[in-house]
């Protein structure tokens, strides 16, 4: 596939434009066939960009900031970074979104600017976590981790056949085993929303649904697609964030308060701990995806550098060349009779 | 206080009775004040039993599995373990109910035979978590974190109430300052459950309530009680239980997989990873407690050891000679107006 093109927020993200145009430039020398429209204000852009090679700068005279509210800034400020990209998708001027920017904000562009698919009720946010002593698996997906605190039990049925297209085009697994996040692995396990889910799921022909799974086993390796709720799935995504970086803290902190012995052991484990620091980035993957709308929109951290945004390039290429979103239209144009009925089936 | 009884199920847990007895002893030798009554099988307990002091067997003729349906168990197992030893507390012939077996079984002993308190909706599990990498708290509570799966917002709000006063009396917190687990920190943050929750909280005027919290810190020592529905606390409890032990692992294998210098490493670090397992280890603080029902009702880990038996009979006499439920039915019974007006207010 040629000529590629992504809509680039520029000023979205902690290290905003600097590393957002850094890791641009890295991803312009990896992927010969992208070509990128960087959206910002160019006076502040431009001193960052090397080389003009397939980059090109479209001015924005609006930022909209990290504390912004969402919905509001999207409708108030027209002239913003995140609106023009998402604006230049919609109309088919580029292929796909991306921005490190106000997460709230980005959800709020996918949604009423590059709009849903067709069929789908609600977008979910997804992202892929590292899977850790498994020598047959290394990373899962999760969804939804947040796009949507409230929500149906249709929502999640969906979330498993987004989930399901993003595990095999994206992650290359061929069969992908999709699991129900629950408060235990018994089928009957849950509050009533995740036990309507369950039995859809478990009615589904088309998908490989293994039942329930807690959240004790999800960096073993337990799925390959973890259907969740956004409230929960947000939980779940900031506490395992949250206890790794506690536990290398703590890690560094008792070694630290050791003797000269601790220190030395330190000093020999480094190549040891800095593989493990490898292992648990999971920024290596590219950033969180919002699937069920009608182009690639990825969102990464504010705090990512411009390896993570080149990595995050790479993902979305082979989701453009995977042509994720034409095989899932097709499959909710196909499926319209199901789903209806699925919904239906669900809000008994 | 003298005189204080235990209820004692002497069959519950992966080891018992072998482990229950044994942990039972330590406390006997502990707590000079403690009688346990011992429910089992009792030609299968006796022959773990040194030395009978304080220590009562009392025949069970029936168990009930870890397999075993909970609320049918309770209801058709009439002399099982769990239903003697809460029968014993219900008609005040012990203060106390302690067991490592059937987790749903013995919420639904706590409920239907011991019962709750006047004025309480839906009692509560609750579990002491640790703080790493904070000199100035070691540990927090989170409530609830698996009794009801299905949550209305009045419930969230007498779970704060309830958390306050376990930590104010167990835990010896002056003035708990009260968490809302939530999808992020601004007040408008979550589902409409939690924004209800939120709203509640923050008019209450005996309660110290900091606002929402997010799981990324709870660790850090955040809270001292973090309020949350029993789907999302049981998936954040379980999320970082096995965070946690995955990390270890890791650790572990990266270090065995690596040469000679990175097992010297791990040799010299012995002693600091030995540390931090203590940090880690919860189950020091005890087992977890179902508040809100008329007398301490606890549950430890299916896996618990002699030792966490010891130690969760001392955090139960804490909770006893506290008088915790004495003081909850009269602040539930004070405020019975206040109850009632708050949840007319939030069923709106």
């Amino acid at each position: 596939m040629n000529n590629l093109k992504i809509a680039v927020d520029a000023m979205g993200g902690d290290y905003a434009p600097k590393e957002i145009v850094a890791g641009i430039e890295l991803a312009r020398d990896r992927y010969p066939e992208i070509e990128f429209d960087l959206y910002g204000q160019i006076d502040q852009v431009k001193p960052f960009l090397n080389e003009t090679t397939r980059i090109n700068l479209v001015q924005a005279d609006e930022v909209i900031a990290m504390e912004d509210e969402p919905v509001r800034a999207i409708r108030r400020k027209k002239q913003s970074s995140i609106v023009l990209a998402a604006q230049a998708v919609r109309d088919g001027e580029a292929d796909a979104f991306f921005s490190a920017g106000n997460t709230g904000a980005i959800l709020a562009a996918g949604l009423l600017i590059i709009g849903r698919i067709k069929g789908i009720d609600r977008p979910g946010l997804t992202t892929t976590l590292p899977v850790i002593n498994n020598d047959h698996q290394d990373q899962f997906l999760m969804m939804d981790v947040g796009a949507n605190a409230d929500t149906k039990p249709f929502n999640l049925y969906q979330y498993a056949i987004l989930g399901k297209y993003y595990a095999q085009t994206v992650m290359g697994v061929k069969n992908p085993r999709i699991g129900l996040l629950n408060n235990g692995t018994e089928a009957d396990k849950g509050d009533l929303t995740h036990k309507a889910v369950h039995e859809a799921l478990a009615q589904a022909t088309d998908l490989n649904f293994i039942g329930n799974v807690e959240s004790r086993e999800l960096l073993n390796g337990v799925a390959d697609v973890v259907v969740t709720d956004g409230f929960t799935g947000n939980a779940v995504l900031k506490n395992t964030e949250g206890t790794a970086l506690s536990m290398l803290k703590l890690i560094k902190n008792t070694i630290m308060a050791g003797g000269i012995s601790s220190k030395l052991g330190a000093a020999l484990l480094k190549p040891t701990f800095k593989e493990i620091q490898t292992k648990m980035d999971y920024s290596k993957y590219g950033g969180a995806v919002l699937l069920g709308v009608k182009a690639p929109v990825i969102k990464t951290h504010g705090s990512t550098k411009a390896i993570t945004v080149a990595n995050t390039i790479g993902q979305i290429k082979a989701m453009l060349e995977n042509q994720i979103v034409d095989d899932v239209v097709t499959y909710f144009s196909d499926h319209s009779d199901d789903m209806a009925a699925a919904k239906e089936a669900m809000q008994k």
